[in-house]
């Protein structure tokens, strides 16, 4: 979760369109896999140069290419040639750093979405930028690394049950965004869970660490949301779009995500509002805890403080003492002692200090 | 009160209208109950089938459907063909984690609210999802659980006056979200009386409970709010509609439905700043008793450290000391003593530390 | 300025329309009185049934009743019949809960809003709905309670004088929620008195009772804002009504008020603002006076823990304690203490602690 | 900068129209100039009664006549008559309570903006309402004391360079409003050198004055933006007027201003934001000198509460003593005291106390 | 990052179109250079007088007139003369505190922008005003120092590959567009860089340095997002043109360049949030010092005190005090004091303050 806009200067000065890949790498090696169906047939090949893809392309069936690992700009570079891409979506698709987006070329629609996975330790959640092309009978999706993101909707496909085989790419580019969305609320199942566990501690034994879980929390809150507002804006754009790739049967199914992307949002912002509340309680148990030190030192210091004073006026070396004198002075001196603690004590009771 | 998120991620990479609840289950069987009326006369019966729903259906009379009870999916799925529900429809009646809103499919209105209980203990507040369905002549009502929320609807239907028995489907849509939404004044006067209460307490004596309470409440707020900014724009939805379903005259009755809703979102956002303003009371009384801790301490400490000292002075084992061999010299040091700590307390008295 | 939604509830399962009226009984019966004018011409009669307006009603004067007194649901119902108020618009009446708002109804434009009144013993403010029908060639108004406020309006009718004998039904409804909204200024002047003598308060002895002034000044604030707020709206309304019965040359007197009302707004949100800042100087000036203790403490204890740990050398038994038996050892031991003690004041005064 | 909604409410009950001078006579007569100007010439005149306007008033020149004071109300209701003012105008130019705004009444269109002064002991600024009637071949300026504020417009249009003889009544608006407008800038300075004193003195030596100061700027800005933010609005509508008095070539000088309208915004919103940012250093800085303060209590206490109780534990009267016998029982003693405050040091060298 | 509206008091009171330079002279002298370009050719030039500039001007291929350095008030009114510039573009040109905004002026549009860079030490950010005339053939760029910004667009320009030859003043314009906001980046990484740094200074060592660098960093934000957020709107307002000056096609590049602009503030407003959060760790780990500094001194006074007391009432002179003359009363006493102490700190231990 550190701060992705670093690499982004190195682009400066660059004329636009300069294919250059801003990002970690995350794969070995660039994969391409192309799926081909109609609700007869489908077939799915892995393929190692761009030109294997002609083919599909010009079939009246649904292509489905899907690029893994940006690294090689000259493999995107082509793609771009066989379906007509513009060099700054091009650009875009490389620039991992996107803001999610729609944008209309009139021949293709461009849509740019973030998801998220739990990197090694699982303390951290790591963006992944997922771009998709739908053009005319294709769609192309490039993602960052090797997941299981998309594995179901392969998986669909492939059985051939459901609406998808028999619909067209617009309907597979909706299957796609939608289970990006979808995969938000395990994003934010597992971020709850958390909240629960530093709630928990907070409420048992607040500490710097709760204090440093809760600002952590909050900062990815703060992360998802910078990807997801404008998520929203996106899938609305997509759903109200004037373009002949996108029938108008298929509004009512991106509605549907947008309303589930609102619901992420809701969840967002009442997980931010949780957050905010655990840190009013962290901060005011900290002074709770300091008005209990407080009262420590001053029980102790208030019943002690008189008796080694009155114990030190009969430790003064006075010639003429007349209670030194007394048989029973030590005990009546001892005796006050005892009141005056037992009187103190009384007090701290009345004032529910102890 | 818990996150209500969690079931949802079940649903990730299904195709759309997988027919699936996310929810508890809250009743044991799912009961429906068919209300079938006119002007002249009414009908009441409890169903087995949705088959037996048929004949109402198709006379000219208002055929309400209620059902209770959302875990048998085979039932819904039967409603949906005999009444021509969109699978998303169905889909969205099944997921009970979804915001307020209102989406016109042409045959037919789909609304989905929220309403509130208190759970068990009367601590916490459980929302349940309303689902009504307003097609030509019927209306269908979805609830997750047994309760009395539409019984004065029904005694209304059943006892035939009022405008209800002489209008139509529209008009017992509208009466039902009155129901639900004045059902929220009955929620927000008992928060408004546990924040009565609270305040009272904080002001008694402000503990760490009271803190606990107020960010209890404050949640509960956030949480009902999250339900009720989206109810505004769902029934400003509805009384504006350009449907054929709801006829023009019922725009009116939407319309003061809808000044119910802003009365309800005024009183929690007066909530809402009420309970700010007593957290604000609660940090200043912490600090408030820190300074009363504090003063407590310091006089003490002022009033004895000195004459400790002097009595120390006195205790030293010096062969010459003049005062020591004063006849009245004890006596004398008794009275500066008692004359130091007079003066303190003055001093105190004037500070109006005391 | 307790929570008023509480007999709400009452409510909940009636069907719309049903007259009950929701608030106190602030009269002990309803007053009615018929003000009756035209530029030549005017007539004051106080009336025991609703069929006395009759006669006025349908004269092309202008008719002014006036309702002092909600709880007789009766005497309303009749009203209703005779101008022909719609349901919707009587319970709205007696439901004195109701946030400002204009309606307009065609036959007549409905103008629901609040003025308030100091209680009993100054320290609140209390609402009264008031409520107003403007109709062809007649006005209705409703009050809670007997009150001075349309006073200056009756007299300036009686009187003759100025424009309003000469306007027609909407100039009347125009002085009459100008009253009303010129209300706000002079209870705003009162809160504003109290705002400054909490400040002085605040600067000079800062206690817990001007903490809770402040908070009970935000939380008036906040009621009256909550009253304020859809005034703005309901007055532009009225000025931009397009509706026979505002006449086109009243616009700019209503835009005139609206002006005002935005000043209201402002002073509102200027006094927020100032209590929100004395709330600041509230909580540093706690801390400050924390730091004072401290400091004083502070000062007490480095002064005299090193001199009676002094004391308390030379108040040791040892059998060889060289000093002890010097003559002017006393001596030199009171003139270090004196030394230490003046230091450490030099030191504190050095630290501007003094 | 005291409350100035006070005097308003002595209009309550009044009707619309009647001329009170509502604020503080600020000057001890009123006095009125015409300056009376076109290309070819120019003449200045000081009238003592409105008729003398009126030759200057039908002529083709632009006539400029200036009214400073306003106690007068029957030079002002004189004024109405002869440039045919509506009443409400009057009225708004008499109550100096007025946000800045702009009405366009067909014949004339009036715009009321507020400038500041710096008052006496240049802690305050204070308000003055400048109203401005621009009408066809006339520009009625009020204002409420004398002033050098529009000295350089007279001096522009005497001296006869630049557009300004050249130009229109709407020119010469522009001019007056830019005069204002600029004003804002000056104020703003000596504000944000005020800002900088307090600043320095806040990382010096932050005391109860540098928060008081921190308040007194803060609500200064509250009070400039209460008047800059409907400005933005006045200018817009003026450089929008769809009005003959406005030439369209004019309107791209009101942008200009309108465009150091959001300059002074912005600039008010960078200090409010530096201020807030000064409250909380100054919060955080009484925390701090807080933590130095018990440092140095807490390094005192921890260093002599052992010693003290090492001098008492050999200040016992026991019989049977050992070490009391020891011939370097003493100095033993004291090598160990002073072992364990010089370890004492040393630990609070290493936490960096000291 | 000091105010920089102080200068502008200056031009108060002047007619509009007075050329002044308003800001700092950044340069020795003004700089001027034509570079002429079409597809076939390019020609760059130093030229000393605006005279110089007319047989390029007149020529069909892009000319770019880069002037550095704004105190010539006589250059830039000659090229006004040569290039038909409005008085107030000149005057906005040379007043170096304006708010990015681009205005069509029909003939040319204006754009004003800001970008920034890093002063001697490297504390500070300093801003400078770019201006820049898109006229028909030609380009006029204006900046106040000598900097590599344009370098590598006149590098692409000289070198003639990429589009920028190919295509007219739009895109040149575009392509000094799209360097300011991508220089804005690299400010970016180096503030983030400082953010990182602070934190972890927050995490290891939280001092009053922390405080101030958290304070400054806050400011700069606050000042870049004075500059970014006009800056949004401009190039929105650019890619919307309605003008023929700027070619439908390059319409998808201002859309980049708005993406990236939105990104710069996404960025600016995470580090905000960043910041924020890092303000609240710092005051909660200051009240946690707090706390620890309480905890010692508590414990060190809750031990040595009773211990104390003990030791003075054995140290009392009475005559008959039993315990003094048993024989191993002093070992026994000595016994007791450890006990203590060891139950203290078993009790300190339980409640986890050691």
């Amino acid at each position: 979760m550190s701060m992705k806009s670093k690499p982004r200067s190195r682009k400066a000065g660059l004329p636009p369109g300069t294919l250059i890949h801003i990002g970690d790498k995350l794969t070995e090696a660039t994969r391409m896999t192309v799926l081909d169906y109609d609700e007869a047939q489908v077939q799915e090949k892995e393929i190692k140069t761009v030109d294997e893809c002609r083919p599909f392309k010009d079939r009246p069936t649904v292509t489905w290419v899907q690029m893994v690992g940006l690294q090689d700009t000259n493999i995107l570079e082509e793609l771009g040639t066989v379906f007509g891409l513009h060099p700054l979506t091009l650009e875009d698709i490389l620039n991992t750093d996107q803001r999610p987006k729609m944008e209309d070329f009139g021949e293709y629609i461009y849509v740019v979405l973030k998801t998220f996975y739990s990197a090694g330790d699982q303390r951290d959640i790591v963006p992944e930028q997922i771009s998709i092309v739908l053009g005319a009978g294709f769609v192309i999706s490039f993602q960052e690394r090797e997941s299981d993101l998309f594995k179901s909707v392969i998986e669909r496909v492939l059985a051939g049950k459901g609406r998808l085989r028999k619909s067209g790419a617009d309907y597979l580019t909706y299957s796609l965004v939608d289970t990006i969305v979808d995969h938000y609320f395990g994003i934010l199942e597992t971020l709850g869970e958390k909240i629960e566990v530093t709630e928990e501690a907070l409420i048992k034994d607040p500490s710097t660490a709760t204090l440093q879980a809760i600002q952590h929390l909050k900062r990815k809150m703060l992360f998802l949301r910078k990807s997801v507002w404008p998520l929203r804006e996106t899938i609305n754009s997509l759903g109200r779009a004037e373009s002949s790739l996108i029938h108008e049967s298929s509004g009512i199914y991106f509605k549907d995500i947008y309303d589930h992307t609102i619901q992420v949002i809701d969840t967002i912002e009442t997980f931010r509002d949780m957050l905010s509340g655990m840190l009013d309680i962290y901060l005011s148990s900290i002074s709770n805890r300091m008005n209990e030190i407080m009262k420590m030192l001053t029980i102790i210091a208030t019943i002690f403080m008189p008796l080694t004073f009155l114990a030190g006026v009969y430790g003064m070396n006075f010639k003429y003492m007349p209670e030194l004198e007394w048989h029973w002075g030590y005990f009546m001196v001892l005796a006050i002692m005892i009141t005056i603690a037992v009187l103190m004590l009384f007090y701290f009771r009345k004032r529910k200090w102890l």
